[in-house]
């Protein structure tokens, strides 16, 4: 390459993030944590292709996911990234159908693009923690996701206390049906799930829109403000006596949900029926979910998630209801990153970096290298040839907390100096005593 | 949705592959297998935005990618789906260089798309993962790689024995620059990289094709096999006393790195000189590696990479070096599949299932579930009701190993019968020490 040539400026598409490596280690370890629990649950992993044929991917969406896809043509296929992993699982199991047992429990840790608007706490690459069921009606899996989510919540403390918001979509889409509303129950739910966006104002104004008449609009309003314990609300719900099918089905399953959630002993002040959780995506026809951290409300909700009864039925004739719910691990992070400062602690993941005053003493630092890897202490080598004090500014830079210093006497005595990064104590050590030594110190 | 509607078949794009369950279980080990080399060497984890401004991830290729890869526009961007981890990684340090610290050792475990044609073991999309060093013109460091390769493939023991192939690229463009072939050692290397795939005749008529005389020809195919143990071919290597600095820069820095592997006791019979190897991508500049599968040379190289020089000043006046290979996971995996027959095994990430003869049960059923699963034993509920036989099929067809059985009176008396499903015994254990004795018997 000629150095007069003209550099091409490094830089990303706006709206995808990268993390340094303090900080992926960080994420990573989140992310280690989640998919501990989701297979302490019994839950299996899949993945499927980031690239999906349109025709498949869009078979059940309305106009909004069109217009926030990555799509394009390649050779003869209409292809497009997935923007859920929901779509896809369904695609997934109507295809895998004979060789899958059920109920199916996977989870699925993928990235998903969206082509939304750039701003701050949204990205168009996120990664998504999802956890289904699919294959039960039973009530007693969705009272499972709580615990899953609480589970999840409890490996990550940094994150505070959060309250899962929950509802059963059916409650309002029978409210609003009883209100004469049938045609356009799921504008006005995707206008409900916008609330917190828009305010109360700009919910009513879209209502008109949708010539929801005035009256009809404060009958809802006060229906959405229904407060109290969970058992309060659901007391309250019964006696509107409203006699719609789907609003009574919705009552009986949040019954049925809360009522197992109160079995597990989950603590209360941490789920929370809230009538205006309505999620904007149409496939949810049950049990819907969002949680939110209680410090941080603003974030959003950072799992989400509900039932769905016929996902699959848009790829096959099979009848399969499913129920699960996603940690958006990438936003959550870009929180507790804030909150941590995570990034400063250490940018390695070796514990132990060995340095040598000598090229000459390479086969001995590769031999107490290899013996500290097999007794699973993460080892880095300096190669290069520089200044022990050049080779200690390393391992200061990137947190190595331990420095194993290799001089020419201890080549031949089978001691090495050890220093502890921390205080600066440094210590003679018998080579074959070092991985021992190590542990205990760690 | 309504029954009447046409159904949408369920189907991926060609070359996308995906996974059953069983088989997911076995990718991720082997990934974590491979995740926990990389870290044991001090390689720390990045990742990349999948998608790239097309400048910038094209900065430095031929027409070849240009044409494999899936690229587009959306709004104002023209964008790109990586085609490889390297150039993303050149950029990502480029762009965050006053914030890394040198060398820096990352490892990048990521999907990747090519839009080849499709065939078999040929992937579109596919798992790479990626380990590199950059900041370091140390032949140490081209070594080490030597030593991460074995140390992956001693946890994959199904993958047989297997070759490193070496060769330096200097060494070959050397010598056709010694030919008086200057303006086309890049268009000669590429044909050469093709050799198992299009055999001598078919390089010797690309060759043609480029003008090579038939004289220099034959000088080539008489060097390409150049053989014997990898001390005998640098011995003949000097012996031929071409006078090019790349010539010699390559066999010095071939020796150099031959020298640090014999001080690394690697096994002489897994690493072997091979001056056909040539790897097609331009970017390389010294060392370049290829790894076989004795038993399966027909897979191709399953690890392959090289030492590059300046990559990174494609976006940075900085000059950096590097070096790095990367396993094809998808690829080594879609043989290792065959090999094990691996589905068969177990497609459940759990060890336990807890089953009941009745609903009431749930209460005790997610008590023992919590407790196994906190500690450290995945734990499956079988939450529908359902005939016992029914909640048996389930276990038996995932391959769970123990199934613990709810009857009404275990309730009472705290006991719990668990089936262990390979023999069909069944005990009785106190649900205080169930943990305890599942982690004996497991």
């Amino acid at each position: 390459m000629t150095e007069n040539k003209k550099k091409t400026i490094p830089r990303r598409p706006s709206g995808f993030p990268e993390l340094l490596p303090g900080e992926q280690i960080s994420f990573n370890r989140i992310l280690q944590e989640i998919k501990d629990v989701y297979e302490s649950f019994g839950f299996s992993p899949i993945e499927t292709p980031a690239l999906e044929l349109s025709e498949v991917l869009l078979a059940k969406s309305a106009g909004d996911t069109e217009k926030q896809i990555y799509r394009f043509t390649k050779g003869d296929n209409d292809l497009a990234l997935h923007f859920d992993l929901t779509v896809p699982f369904a695609r997934y199991v109507a295809e895998h159908f004979s060789e899958l047992t059920f109920p199916f429990r996977r989870y699925q840790i993928q990235k998903v693009w969206r082509a939304e608007r750039a701003q701050k706490g949204r990205f168009r690459e996120f990664l998504q923690c999802d956890v289904d069921i699919i294959g039960t009606k039973n009530m007693a899996s969705d009272a499972e996701m709580l615990s899953v989510i609480f589970s999840v919540f409890q490996k990550i403390p940094s994150a505070g206390n959060f309250t899962v918001r929950i509802s059963n979509k059916n409650i309002l889409t029978g409210f609003l049906e009883n209100l004469g509303l049938d045609g356009i129950t799921s504008e006005i739910l995707r206008s409900i799930d916008k609330m917190e966006k828009i305010g109360e104002a700009g919910v009513l104004s879209e209502l008109s829109l949708l010539n929801v008449s005035d009256a009809n609009i404060e009958q809802i309003f006060s229906f959405l403000r229904t407060k109290g314990t969970n058992r309060e609300i659901l007391e309250k719900l019964a006696s509107f006596k409203i006699l719609n099918n789907l609003f009574l089905l919705g009552i009986s399953e949040l019954n049925a949900f809360v009522s197992f959630a109160e079995k597990m002993k989950l603590p209360q002040e941490n789920y929370k029926i809230d009538l205006t959780i309505t999620r904007g995506l149409d496939y949810y026809t049950g049990t819907v979910y969002e949680t939110i951290l209680n410090d941080y409300p603003e974030l959003g909700s950072v799992c989400s998630g509900g039932r769905y009864d016929n996902l699959v039925g848009y790829y096959s004739s099979q009848s399969l209801s499913g129920v699960g719910v996603s940690i958006g691990l990438t936003r959550l992070f870009s929180k507790l990153k804030e909150i941590d400062n995570l990034t400063v602690k250490k940018s390695s993941v070796a514990d132990v970096l060995i340095i040598h005053m000598s090229e000459d003493l390479f086969s001995v630092s590769h031999k107490i290298a290899t013996d500290l890897r097999k007794s699973g202490i993460p080892t880095d080598e300096y190669l290069e040839t520089a200044k022990i004090q050049k080779q200690m500014t390393y391992a200061n830079k990137l947190g190595i907390p331990f420095v194993v210093i290799l001089g020419s006497n201890e080549e031949i005595n089978e001691m090495v100096t050890v220093k502890e990064m921390s205080t600066g104590l440094q210590s003679l050590v018998k080579q074959n005593n070092l991985a021992i030594w190590l542990k205990d110190k760690r």
